[in-house]
C-alpha cells in the first residue's frame, strides 16, 4: 500500500482496512510514514481499541501531533494508558499548557508518577525510569514473593527483574522472576537474590546507564537516589531506545547537522533548512580562513598557478583523514572505549596512523604527478600529503576527546570542523613547501 | 588503577587485586582497556571462577585473543559455559583449525547447537538466535506449561517470552511468563497466549530483526523456517548488540574508513592504518577529477587568478551540504523511516532543501566578497554557492537510496564519495559562472 502520498477522502476507507489487518506495532510504523495531516485523519478513523493500542508504539514526535488534533477528553485516555516513563518523556516535548490540562484529567497516581519524572532533569536516569514496579524485602521467601508479584504486576509495566531493598528502602540485592520460579518456595530471598546489583543513580547520564544495560545483559536496573534508596527501575526497552537515540545525535552531528529529533519524513523542508543552515553558516564562516591563506600566497599562486590544481585534491584528503580519525574516537568515546585521560595515547596512535597513511599515499603519488607536472611539482605534493594526512589524523583524534573534556558532546566537534581546521592548515602547509621547494 | 600501558610484573599482583572485587561486567570492562598482552597476562592471573564468569561478557574479538593464550583444555572450559549464540559469533571469527580442536571438545548436545547456528549465513537471524529454548503446547494448562519452565530453564538462557507452537512445530502463539503467572493455572495456553505473534525468519537480515525488536518493545521473537516451525529464538540483548555494532559500521563508514570490529584500543596501529588506506585511496584516486577539471580551466584561472581564492570556500561547503543531506539518509533508512521506493520523494525535498540554503548562503555572502572581491565575483560566488548546495544535496539524498537498492550498504556511498563527487562537478559549476560572467 502507498501511503507517502497525503490520501483522498475516497482512499481512507481502503486505508483503515488495511491497516485494521495489522498489529499495533505494523499500524505504527504505516502511521510514521505518513505526511502529518494524513495521519492525523488516518488515527481518528482506526477503530478505538487499535488508535489505543497503537499509540504506544510511535514516536514521542507523532504522540505530539495526535494529540493536538484530539479532544481533551480522548487525548487523555491515550495518555492515561501510557507507561509513566513514556508518557513523562513525551510531556517533556509538550506545551506546558497542554500539560497542565492532561494532568489534571488523569488519574491521581499516574499524575503522582508523571510529575516526580518530570522533576528529573532531562537526559537523566529519573527520565526515563518506571517508577512503578514489585519490590521485595529479604527477609520474604520466595513463595511470598512471587505472590506479590502476581498480586501487583497485573497493573504495571512488564519486569522480570525485581529490586531487593532492606532497611530504609536500601537496595540490597536483585532478583530475577526464574530464579524464584527455580527456587524452593520457603527459601529466603536473600539466600537467593544477587547480592552484588549493579545499580544506578537518579541523575546519572542515560546514555550511560544504557550501556550499563547492555554490557551486562540486563533485563532492567534498579535506579537509587542519594542516600541509596531504590526509586524506579529502568528497562532494557527504554535503553534501547535512548542508544538509539543517541546514536542517531551522533551521526546526525558527523554530518553536520543538529538532530532532528524526529522521523524524516514528519520534518518539513523549512524546518529541515533551519537545522542545517546554522551549522553550515558557521563552517562557511570558519572556511574563510582558507580564502585569506590563499590571498596570503596570491604571489606564489601568480608565478606558478599550477599549485591551484591540486588544492582541492590536497584539502580533501586532509579532511578524509581527519574524518577517518574523528570518527573512530567519537565512536570509541560514545562506546566508552576512549576516554578523557586517553588523550596522550590517543593522540600518539593516531600521529602515527597518519604519518603511515600519509606516506603511503605519497609514495603512491610521485609517479603520477611527476609525469603530469614535473619533477619539482612531484616533491611538494608528496611532501604535503604527508604533512596533511598526519596532521589531519592528530587534529581528528584531539578535538573530540578536548570537546568531551569540555562537557561538550564530541560528535559537534568532528568531522566537518576537523575538515575546516585542516583546509586552511593543510592549505598553509601546501604552500609553504611549494614557496621552499619552487624557491618562489 | 591505570591500566593503559603494559604493566610490570610486580604491578600484575595489584591489577589482580583490585579486579577481584568488580563483579564479571567491571572486569571486563577493565580488560577492555588493556593492550593485549597485558589483558592476556591478568585473564590467565585471574581467580578461575571470576575468569570463567567475565569471559561472556567480553567483546569476541578479546575472547579471541584470549582463547589462542590457553591450554586447549582451559579454552574449552571457557566456551562450553557461553550461550551457543554468543559461541557461534566467536567461532564465526576463529581459523577453521581452532573451531574444529573446540568443536571436539563441546559436550554432544552444545557440539550440536553450535554447528546448526554456523550452519546458517553470517548477519543471519539464524546466527544470533538462541536454539535452546522452553517451548509449549497450545493444549497444555498454564501450571503444565510453568511446570515445564521450571525443569528446563535451569540449563539454557534466560528467556521470558515462550513460544507455542501445534501442529508439526507451527509457530502458533507466544506467551509471557508474566501471563503465565497471572493465569488461572486451570487455564488452557491457546486463551492466555498472543495468537498473532511476531516471528522472524531463519535466513533474515539481523539487523531488521533487531529493529524490530525495538519498534515493538519484545523481549525475544521467535526464529521459523521456510514452513513456518520453530527453530529458535532472539533475545533482546542479542538484538541490542547488533544494533550497536550496525551502527558502528555506518559511522565507520561515513567517515570513510572500514569498520574495526574490534574496540578501538585492541586494534594495532598499522591495523588502523590498513583499515583507512583502501577508502583514502579511492577517494584520493577520486579527486585527481578535481585536478582534470581545474586544468581544463588554467586559462581562466591564470586570467583571473583571484578565483582560486574561493576554491576550498567553495567546495568545502559543498561537501558539508551532500554530508548533510547524505547522513541524514543513511540514518531514516537504517532505521526504517527512509526505503528505496521513497527515492524521488526524498530527491524533490532535499533538492529543494539544497535551493533554500544556497539561497540563504548565497544572500548573506553577496556583501562580503563584494567588498573583498568586487562585484562579479560576488555574483559569481553567490550563484555558485545556490548551485552548489543543491547539487550537493541532491546527490547526498540519492547516492544511499541507489546504493542500497543495488544491495550495497548505503554508508558505504555517503560522506565522502558525495564530497568527492561534489567537489569536482562543484569546481566545474564554479568555473563555468565565471566565464560567462567575467567574460573569460
Amino acid at each position: 500500500m502507498n501511503l507517502s502520498k497525503s490520501p483522498k477522502t475516497e482512499e481512507l476507507d481502503q486505508i483503515r482496512q488495511n491497516l485494521a489487518r495489522l498489529d499495533p506495532v505494523g499500524v505504527a510504523e504505516e502511521l510514521a510514514r505518513l505526511e502529518r495531516p494524513a495521519r492525523a485523519m488516518v488515527f481518528r478513523l482506526l477503530p478505538r481499541d487499535l488508535a489505543r493500542r497503537t499509540f504506544r508504539y510511535l514516536d514521542p514526535a507523532h504522540q505530539e501531533d495526535l494529540l493536538a488534533g484530539l479532544s481533551d477528553e480522548r487525548a487523555v485516555r491515550l495518555v492515561e494508558d501510557m507507561d509513566p516513563d513514556d508518557r513523562a518523556r513525551l510531556f517533556g516535548d509538550l506545551p506546558a499548557e497542554v500539560v497542565r490540562r492532561l494532568l489534571a484529567g488523569l488519574s491521581p497516581d499516574q499524575r503522582r508518577f508523571t510529575s516526580v519524572l518530570l522533576g528529573y532533569p532531562e537526559e537523566s536516569a529519573g527520565r526515563i525510569m518506571t517508577p512503578e514496579f514489585v519490590q521485595l524485602e529479604p527477609g520474604m521467601t520466595v513463595g511470598e514473593a512471587l505472590e506479590r508479584y502476581r498480586r501487583r504486576s497485573a497493573e504495571i509495566e512488564t519486569h522480570y527483574a525485581l529490586p531487593v531493598a532492606g532497611d530504609r528502602n536500601r537496595l540490597v540485592g536483585t532478583v530475577e522472576i526464574r530464579d524464584l520460579l527455580l527456587a524452593a518456595p520457603g527459601s529466603r530471598l536473600a539466600e537467593v537474590m544477587n547480592g552484588e546489583p549493579r545499580s544506578v543513580k537518579v541523575d546519572e547520564d542515560q546514555e550511560a546507564v544504557a550501556r550499563l544495560i547492555q554490557a551486562a545483559d540486563l533485563l532492567a536496573v534498579p535506579v537509587v537516589d542519594g542516600e541509596g534508596c531504590v526509586v524506579g527501575l529502568i528497562t532494557v526497552d527504554d535503553a534501547m531506545d535512548v542508544l538509539t537515540l543517541e546514536e542517531s545525535e551522533d551521526l546526525a552531528r558527523v554530518g553536520a547537522s543538529e538532530p532532528l529529533g524526529r522521523p524524516y519524513f514528519s520534518v518539513s523542508i523549512f524546518r529541515l533548512a533551519r537545522r542545517r543552515m546554522v551549522w553550515l553558516l558557521l563552517l562557511v564562516v570558519a572556511s574563510t580562513l582558507t580564502v585569506h591563506v590563499l590571498d596570503a600566497f596570491e604571489d606564489s599562486l601568480q608565478a606558478a598557478v599550477g599549485l591551484a590544481l591540486f588544492i582541492p585534491l590536497l584539502i580533501g584528503t586532509g579532511g578524509n583523514a581527519g574524518a577517518q580519525s574523528s570518527t573512530t574516537i567519537v565512536r570509541g568515546m560514545a562506546v566508552g572505549e576512549v576516554r578523557v585521560r586517553d588523550l596522550l595515547r590517543t593522540a600518539l596512535r593516531e600521529t602515527v596512523v597518519g604519518l603511515l597513511l600519509g606516506i603511503m599515499l605519497g609514495a603512491l603519488g610521485v609517479a603520477p604527478v611527476w609525469l603530469f607536472a614535473g619533477r619539482s611539482m612531484a616533491l611538494v605534493i608528496a611532501l604535503s600529503l604527508v604533512t596533511i594526512c598526519t596532521l589531519a589524523s592528530l587534529v581528528g583524534a584531539i578535538m573530540p576527546i578536548l570537546a568531551r573534556a569540555a562537557d561538550v558532546d564530541p560528535a559537534v566537534v568532528s568531522a566537518p570542523f576537523v575538515t575546516t581546521v585542516v583546509d586552511a592548515s593543510g592549505l598553509l602547509v601546501y604552500f609553504l613547501i611549494a614557496r621552499a621547494v619552487l624557491n618562489l
